[in-house]
C-alpha cells in the first residue's frame, strides 16, 4: 500500500506541474479542476461515495455504521502560485489512503468502528486567488456565510461561484454529522528537521492579525511635481512595509513574524504618482501579548508615516486569528501511536493557518506535521522525503483507526458536535 | 475665434470624461479613439488634409507653398489614467486653431508664407499604457524603430499594433519635410503662477534617468517562514523606494526629483512572499552632475539593501534624457511676440518630457507654457484658466505666423532638416 501511495502522489503532482518542479493549482483554476476530477475518480474507484457541497468542498464517504457521525480526514488540493507539491495535496491523499485502509480493516473484521469515514478536499484553503484563505472549511463550520464566499471575486473580477461552475465544481451535498477531524500536513517550518523529529503533534497555533491597509495620497506628475507638494501613496506604503519589517527588531527572535506580500497601486503608471495603495500587513506571534504590542507599535509608526509622506493611512479591516490549543487528548493519542510505531515525535506550533484550525473550534481535532526540508514553503522547492510522507500516512492511519473506534469520543469538544450546513 | 476655441475644447473634454472633472484617454483606448475621430473630423471640416502614419500619429496638412517643407504645430491627445483635461489636448487644439488662423491670413493675402502648415497629434506621449513615453514623436524622429514601437505591449499583453487597429488608428502616411516644430503645453509646475507670468518660454529641459529595476528574492510562506530565512523581494523594493525618496535630502531643494510610481509583484499573493518585484525609479535634475551624483548614491544604497534584505537588485535598463537648451532664436522670437501682444513672459525649464524635447534634437523648435494652477498635473484637478489658454493660443498663432513666414529659417537646426520616415 505504501508504494501505492507514492504512485498516486506522483500522478497527482502532474496536474498543474511547473518547470521548477512544483505545481500551480490555484483555487478553481483549470489545473485545480483536473486534480479534483482525478481525485473524485480515485474516491469512486476505491469504494467511496463522492459528494460535493455548495462551496466546492469534495467529500468521499464510507458508511459502515448506519446513521453514525463521521470522522473526517483531509486537507486541501488547491495551491499558491508556483507552489510546492506537498502543501495540502499530501494531506488529502494521505487522508484518502488512511480512510481506505481503515475501511479495509473494518471490512476484514479487524476493527470495530463506532463512526463512519469521510475524506475531504476543502475548497480554497490558500486564499491566493480568493480571500479569505481556508474558505471551504470556514463555510462548512458556519464561520463564513455561503453567499459571501460565492460572491467573492478574484483580482480579475471572477466570482467563486463562476470559477467553481467553470470546473463543474459545485454540488448540493449538505448535512454531515462530524464526530472528529484529522489532518496531516507538511510543517512549513524547520523545527522537525532541526530536531531530527519525524512526527509533529500540533498543539497550538500562532495568533495572527492581518491588516488590510489603504494608503491614500494624491495623483501627480512623477517628474514635474515639486517634491514638497507630493502626497505619494507608494512612498507611504514603502515606509510602512519597512516599518513592519523592522518591528521584529524589538522582540526576541522568532517571537514575531511580519510581512507584506500583496499590494495594489492606482494608477500604477510610470509617470503618475500613486494616488492609492492597498495592501495586507501580516503579523503573527506565538504570544497574544507580543502580537498586541507589535500592532500597537505599528499603529504609532503609521501616524508618523502619515506626517512624513503626507498621506492618509487607514486600516480598513482586521482579520484576527486567535491562538489556541489543540485538544490535549488528541495530542496524547497521536503521541502514543507515533511512539508505538517507532517514530520520533514532538509537540509543534503551527504558524500557518490550516483547515484544522477552523475545525478544532467545533469538533475534536488532531493535526500532524511531517518535516519540510529547510522549512521551504509556498515555493516550488518545497520538499518532504518519501520516507517522511509514508511515516505520516502510517501514523495518520493508526490515529484514524483509534478515533473511528471511539477513542476520542469521551473528549469534550470545544463546541457542540458539528452538523454542517454548507448549502 | 477665441470663444470658438473654448467651445471646441469643451467638446473635446467630453471624451473619456471622469466624474472628478478630468479625462481618461490612455493611448489607443476607446476614449482616445473617439477623441481622435472627433479631431480628424474637425481637421477635415476646417480645410486640412487628414493623414495618419504607421505609428498612429495624426497629421492635418494645409499646403499653400507647393513642395515646401512644413511647419508642424501640435502636441498629444492621449492622457494618463484619471488625468486632467489640459495636458497635451490643449496643445493639439491650440495648434489646430493657430494653423487654421494662419491659413486664413494667408488665404486673405495678409501673410506671405515660406512654408506649409501641419497640425499633429503625436501618438502615446504619456507612456502610461505603453512604454516609452513620447513614442509617436520618437518613431517620427527616428529615435525609436517603428517595429519596436508596434510590438510594445501593455500590462495585459496587447501590442501597440493591436491597440491601434482596434481604434482604426494606423495609416500609411510617410514623408513629411519639417521646417520647424511648435508646441504649447500647460506648465505642470507652479513657477509661472508663483511669478504672475502668463507665457513660459521653454529654454531648457531637466535631465532624467529612468531606471528599470528588478528585485529578486525567493517565494516563501508569508506567515510561516522564519524571518532570518526570508528573501523578501517586496521588502527590498520598499527599502529602495524609501532610499530613492531620501536621496533628495542630500541636495538643495528642487535640484533633485525622485519617485517610484509603477511596480509589479510576483506572485502578489496575500500568503506568499514576493519572489520578484519590477519597478521604475525616476530621477531628474536640472543639472547633469547632480543627477549623476544622485544615481551613484542610489547604486551604493542598492548594494546595502541587497545585504539587508537578502535580495538581488539589478538595473536592467536605463533610459536617459539629456538636458539641453532650446533654440535661442526661437526663445527670442516667442518673447518678442508675447511682449508685442502684452503678455508677461519668462524663460522656463521643463521637468517633464514632451514631444518637443524629441523634435528639438532635429529641427528648430519653439515651446511655450501657460500656467497650471498649483502646478497640479496628471490629476483630474489639473486646471488652467480660459484666459491663460486663450493667451497661449494667441501667442502660438503669432509665433506660427512668423515661423511660417521664414523668421526662423536662418537658425541653425541641431541636425539636418528632418525628413520623416515613420513607415
Amino acid at each position: 500500500m505504501t508504494s501505492d501511495f507514492l504512485a498516486d502522489f506522483g500522478q497527482m503532482s502532474a496536474f498543474g506541474a511547473t518547470p521548477g518542479g512544483g505545481v500551480e493549482r490555484q483555487a478553481a483554476s483549470a489545473a485545480d479542476g483536473e486534480n479534483r476530477a482525478w481525485f473524485g475518480s480515485w474516491l469512486v474507484d476505491n469504494g467511496f461515495t463522492l459528494r460535493t457541497d455548495a462551496v466546492g468542498n469534495i467529500f468521499g464517504l464510507i458508511e459502515t455504521v448506519p446513521g453514525a457521525p463521521y470522522v473526517v480526514v483531509g486537507s486541501h488540493l488547491d495551491s499558491q502560485p508556483l507552489a510546492g507539491r506537498y502543501d495540502g495535496a499530501y494531506g488529502v491523499l494521505a487522508g484518502a489512503h488512511a480512510a481506505r485502509a481503515t475501511a479495509a480493516a473494518i471490512a476484514a473484521g479487524d476493527a470495530e468502528p463506532r463512526f463512519n469515514l469521510a475524506v475531504v478536499d476543502w475548497f480554497n484553503e490558500e486564499g491566493s486567488r480568493f480571500k479569505p484563505s481556508m474558505m471551504g472549511s470556514a463555510v462548512f463550520t458556519g464561520m463564513l456565510p455561503l453567499d459571501t464566499a460565492l460572491a467573492t471575486t478574484d483580482p480579475s473580477g471572477t466570482t467563486v461561484a463562476e470559477a467553481l461552475d467553470a470546473i463543474d465544481g459545485r454540488g448540493t451535498f449538505d448535512g454531515l454529522d462530524v464526530a472528529a477531524y484529522l489532518e496531516v500536513h507538511v510543517e512549513q517550518g524547520r523545527e522537525l528537521e532541526d530536531t531530527g523529529t519525524t512526527i509533529g503533534l500540533v498543539s497550538t497555533t500562532w495568533t495572527a492579525h492581518k491588516l488590510e491597509v489603504v494608503v491614500t495620497g494624491e495623483q501627480s506628475h512623477t517628474g514635474a511635481a515639486r517634491m514638497a507638494d507630493r502626497k505619494d501613496a507608494l512612498h507611504g506604503a514603502a515606509e510602512l512595509i519597512v516599518a513592519a519589517r523592522r518591528l521584529i527588531d524589538g522582540f526576541e527572535p522568532e517571537q514575531l513574524h511580519t510581512a507584506v506580500s500583496e499590494m495594489y497601486l492606482d494608477p500604477n503608471s510610470p509617470v503618475a504618482i500613486a494616488r492609492e495603495v492597498r495592501m495586507l500587513v501580516d503579523i503573527r506571534s506565538p504570544e497574544r501579548a507580543t502580537l498586541e504590542t507589535a500592532v500597537e507599535r505599528l499603529r504609532e509608526r503609521m501616524s508618523e508615516i502619515e506626517q512624513l509622506a503626507k498621506v492618509d493611512i487607514e486600516i480598513v479591516k482586521v482579520v484576527e486569528w486567535s491562538s489556541g490549543p489543540f485538544l490535549e487528548e488528541g495530542i496524547l493519542l497521536a503521541a502514543a501511536e507515533a511512539e508505538r510505531l517507532g517514530y520520533t515525535h514532538r509537540r509543534s506550533a503551527t504558524v500557518a493557518g490550516h483547515d484544522a484550525t477552523n475545525m478544532k473550534e467545533r469538533v475534536p481535532t488532531v493535526m500532524l506535521f511531517v518535516p519540510s526540508v529547510d522549512g521551504i514553503s509556498h515555493n516550488e522547492r518545497e520538499f518532504t522525503s518519501d520516507a517522511d510522507m509514508l511515516a505520516g500516512v502510517e501514523v495518520l492511519t493508526a490515529v484514524l483507526g483509534r478515533v473511528v473506534a471511539g477513542d476520542l469520543s469521551a473528549a469534550e469538544a470545544p463546541a457542540a458536535p458539528l452538523s454542517s450546513d454548507a448549502s
